[in-house]
């Protein structure tokens, strides 16, 4: 008993720092945070990509989940030391709960999540929860806190902790997490955007019962966040070339799980996705995986006998990516089903190689209790101790607000299709139907 | 012969842009360059870092050769295009020439290639010389630009071209490569240095006859470049706790290679090393390597039988990494025997796990004729047209002239001596001589 | 008429630069333009501040119109050199006197424009023409181009030019002008609005016959400038303490101007404001004008008899500025008038200290023919070549176009009211009223 | 008693902030240092350049000591409260008694004031003493601190506390006043120069009995200081652009006094200069001095009778400055002889117009105890707990510790020397000696 209480008030014999681009500096004091970071399942998480496919679009957004993961942590700690330090509002037994469940959001993602989620329907939160709880040094170390101290963290990060106040801190319309990445991939791809002014904000937060409200002083500076939350969508996680790279990877997988179902035999075992081909992945086999784990796939893959496994490796690998034009799956739907009888005559498969994708981004959302993907709206304190909804004073939110914007794009493989040497007379109507 | 003339001089239909934290965008008009970029060879990049394993000190250094490769890339087209262009000293005819040895320079780098380098005695020069001059998509590119187009490049990366102001551009004291991963890894790193005014230095560069030159007005922006390339060294790329995660590499590779040989057997052939252990490399296998290849066998590799492979697999993937003391080879040759005949009685390795590494650097060198590592002085262009050597103006560049700094660390690994349920006498002795 | 012909086309023997932390470096080529930059007209302006009242606010914002007028100058230059040069809409005849318009489009503000204009009705436009077209040093420089040079540059600042498309470089909603001082304004004051890539919307700029257009690739970063120039209008030039500074400094000139007209006697006779109290300034003793003169002034005043004058000029020099709270005139007017009367009871008089104070601003407009304040629309360039207005693309943008956005504010001296050694109850009444 | 103990203390009620561009905020917590700011003798730091006439040379450099005196707060700030709170070695007691020196170490600087000190044999030390000891508001507000409050400040700031801790903080080799000076000095002019990290070196302080120490791992950060330092001096403030509009404002000082004290009439009585001419100023006299008062009197002189104070007036107001040459007064004494008697006959006063200009800059000094111009070394703290001086550490500081750096340029006015319609043969003659 005595000593777990001890371990949860540790504090290192030095401050220990991380230098950081963003943040310019992470501190930490506290021993949990530090045996933390020293995990190996933290560790982990410097084999993944922070943007996925991002990187073969913009060449710097390069950086790990591991950097914004440290990242999250600061801007935490910076709250809860800096401006809620000393609120009544503000529990402070609930410090390290914070900063522990900062640190571990993101734990439980794997290598190009997006993509893997979809295809073998695996779900990074309940990863997460499983690193936390499960049989782990990361368990054991927040266990040191107490028994039921891991279990807090889990209900933290999957928002189901009784007090709303901590959850809001890294699960809200604008908590930690966001302001990490927003400005962190703005900082590695070098675009003008994601900047936005986090020290005002941070000043005018406010700790209430349930949520994080913000002081209506620092109204522009959140209007600027969400500003910026909508041009990175657009501009950069959206990005149709990023979105290119990852329909390849997506169909890489596919036709790999679909090969291993049919009984293929790879030149090379897939050892490390038989489970993922099997969907019963245990938490150890999860934890095996990493960016480099599926490149090395990838690569020997590109000598596969498979046509179809062969080429899509070789086009990420190589990044030859497919082109993509403009596609309204309402109006054109049989112009989609005219284009894949044309492609299944020119040889060219079109569950692999055409492929509509859609974006869908909702900047900012009001409350709307009740439905399904319901979200805590952002709240100003007004002089008067009131609350208000921030798209009731902010004209630029409101424009915005509850408006959900949708790109849908087709995905086609170009250098097949301008290649005349075998059914020229095909792809020249598949071209003509593309105008390309 | 008409159409590779033709090629040479194709320009794209509009430019094309890559957007860059470091020089805001790499701007292509060259289809030769944008074609170039597109090679699998080229593309190999991505996936070698810039750093090596500085990413394990700076968790922002996880940038690329590729990002870096255009940098060096953009700095000589704006010099050439900006600077260069009109003067009668420079001959426009190597504008392209200079554009891909620029863009080339590296190309010839595998993962992690000081290590590798040195353990299995490879040469990435004579790598980038193969690529360029080989069987591949890059010697295609190139030749489209006159048979003898590719050999040129090769020269002046190799330095034995006869224009040695082209050489210049890309390996001096001063150039473009230099240029570039100063500010770059400053930028992803984070770190405060590795600022200096380049956009001055680019106004002040003169052509002359064999090299470039500097006006005497941009003296002060050299200086601090020297300065900003001085404290890189030693603070980022002489990093110890760097330099213990290349100890540690090292080691896994000498380890696996001496298992190798010895027939051991591996529980997954690592195919993609054969070559190496056996020394008779080819080019095909060399392309082949990347850090994701070598991170997915130190992962397979934890779960070796081998103590050593799996201790120090485990050590790199996970960052547990060897602790280091200063130490001076010179007058404590007999404390290091000591050391090494305790560490045996221990039961530990010492060839594994008592290393001695030194960082050497000369910030910058006068010219001195016919020694072994010759390096050209830098050159300030007077005001009465006289050149003069930079030490010979600059006091502070003339205080660090031909000044090598050594700096010498044993690394061992703490958590083995701290473990006192075996031999806890020797350990202990052996922490007395450490001082730990 | 041939030296003339050559002094338009010549060029410095060496570019010359200014060392400009917004755009590194401002680059001058042209011997006219640095020719004008040397008159004391152009000279002038270092003595007059970009933002007036503002480093009352923001202690950074103490820059001056010189440099925000080279800023234009550097951005107009990179648009024709770089962007339109060599592109068929584009006259290349006009460069010159694009790059002298955009150098010289302010040189005819004094100091604290806003001000100084509504209390003696000046407009600077009719200064800045006389600066061109009379007896001054610039008109001197601009003759060499030709006769009738001045005259087409005094044109395209009024917008009466017949090339639309020259005009559109500095007098559009998306110009150079606004475009250097968004970024210029934002880097002295320190605040994080204010970015956006102008790189990119460089890039995309294309001239057409009567306006410059921007590719549809570039929306977003058009959009983004759009909402930095909103931000930057309620962050930092609607600023209520800027406000409050600029109301006192009017009522300064207020009562100095009336004090003169009746007859008042002042210790040093303001011979710099005679004409101007007077209403028959001319062009010499416009130019005598500056920032150092009206401060001289405003600190010798505060030793003046007249105590309303001393008290004003007192609060502006030391920086005791009025108060303020929200005011709304439409529902509030008859509280207006009753705390006019108080004032008056009170012994203050309340056309001095009793101010209401109202910003507008309308971020953008679509176009509206006939109207008033008629402003030219943003075209988007299409794909297909076509011309979209930008609010009919930009959800965001159509959101805030022609939305005139108000703030009114009432000031008022809370020192003086809270003194409640004369008139307590009355004072103590305007205070419930003001609710302070 | 009761009272001025709780004003010391004494916290407003929500932090203050002021919007800095270096440090990003100011934060102000203590209704003194609050009270401070508002003082009428502080606000007037707002009217007096940081640079002097560097704005002249670099536009940006338009910054006040306004900004910077907040600055140096700011760093104190952070030191006492961040790195030094809770120490044994730091008297908790002198927190706001380091504050209130940072603010006010520069209150006593006039305009210009390294020309006026000259030219008016003042002392702007001697100011800053009877500022806060005088009868000034600041005297008021730091007198509630207790009686001997404002003595302490004055001490501090004169070097003669009895706790040298507290003096080396804003008064030493590296301190809060040359931290901010460089950073700010740099931000605002826009050189590359001037960036060091600062976040480091104040980690790695440490107070010791007598002096701020600097932790030995914090090293290289510190001699990255120096060698901004170094830069910025060489680069900005012995720019010789600068240094001429310096040495034309000193002549115009001269002049001036010199006519007043032949009893010249004037055509505006030059009141505010009195008592400087007279040599007999008073504190009330010299706070009414700044810069606007000096260009008011600048401008009108440049309507005087008297040629050379016109001219110069002219000069200096219409940035019409001085050229110059290199010139070693060690050997060219005679030179500088035959030039002056040439002057002389080709009717331009050398007094006035021929002026020999020495900068000199002593970089880092070790400590030399008993010479003149003694200056405390900068320690390292070494991980023994030995404390060493940096150059025996650090081969760069070592490089340039002590050696003294003399630069010698004489000015002229380059346009009277070519205008031949007088003297042709004696101006040809001089101008062949200037070789111009």
């Amino acid at each position: 008993m005595r000593s777990e209480m001890d371990y949860s008030k540790k504090k290192l014999d030095e401050e220990k720092v991380f230098k950081d681009p963003v943040h310019r500096y992470i501190h930490v004091r506290d021993q949990m945070i530090w045996d933390l970071i020293g995990t190996k399942e933290f560790q982990r998480l410097r084999r993944v990509r922070q943007l996925g496919t991002t990187f073969l679009t913009f060449h710097g957004g390069e950086h790990s989940r591991f950097s914004h993961s440290l990242g999250v942590y600061e801007i935490v700690r910076r709250i809860v030391d800096d401006v809620f330090d000393g609120r009544p509002e503000w529990n402070k037994e609930e410090r390290l709960l914070s900063l522990c469940a900062a640190l571990l959001h993101d734990v439980g993602h794997g290598p190009f999540s997006h993509s893997f989620e979809k295809v073998f329907d695996l779900d990074h939160e309940q990863f997460t929860r499983e690193i936390i709880l499960g049989d782990t040094e990361i368990h054991q170390v927040l266990s040191r806190g107490g028994s039921d101290f891991p279990e807090k963290v889990a209900e933290v990060i999957a928002k189901t902790y009784h007090n709303k106040l901590v959850i809001s801190l890294i699960s809200s319309q604008i908590d930690a997490d966001r302001m990490d990445y927003l400005q962190r991939d703005a900082y590695f791809t070098g675009v003008s955007y994601g900047h936005f002014d986090m020290e005002r904000i941070l000043r005018v937060m406010r700790p209430r019962e349930d949520q994080v409200v913000f002081k209506y002083s620092g109204m522009h500076a959140v209007e600027d966040y969400i500003m910026s939350r909508y041009q990175m969508y657009w501009q950069i996680y959206f990005h149709p070339v990023t979105r290119s790279a990852e329909v390849v990877l997506t169909k890489i997988l596919h036709r790999a799980k679909e090969l291993y179902r049919n009984g293929y035999s790879f030149k090379q075992d897939p050892v490390h996705f038989y489970s993922l081909f099997q969907g019963d992945i245990t938490l150890e086999d999860y934890l095996k995986l990493d960016e480099s784990i599926i490149l090395y796939y990838f690569q020997i893959w590109q000598e596969e006998e498979d046509p179809i496994l062969k080429d899509l490796a070789n086009r990420f690998v190589n990044r030859n990516l497919f082109k993509y034009i403009e596609f309204d799956p309402a109006k054109e739907y049989k112009k989609y089903s005219e284009l894949e009888s044309l492609f299944r005559k020119a040889g060219i498969n079109p569950d692999y190689y055409l492929v509509l994708d859609s974006s869908s981004d909702l900047p900012y959302d009001f409350y709307r209790p009740g439905e399904e993907e319901e979200r805590l709206p952002i709240h100003l304190l007004m002089r008067n101790g009131e609350l208000r909804e921030l798209s009731r004073e902010s004209d630029i939110v409101d424009a915005i607000s509850g408006k959900r914007r949708t790109d849908h794009k087709l995905y086609y493989p170009a250098d097949f299709l301008k290649d005349d040497r075998s059914k020229p007379s095909i792809k020249r109507k598949i071209r003509e139907i593309l105008d390309i």
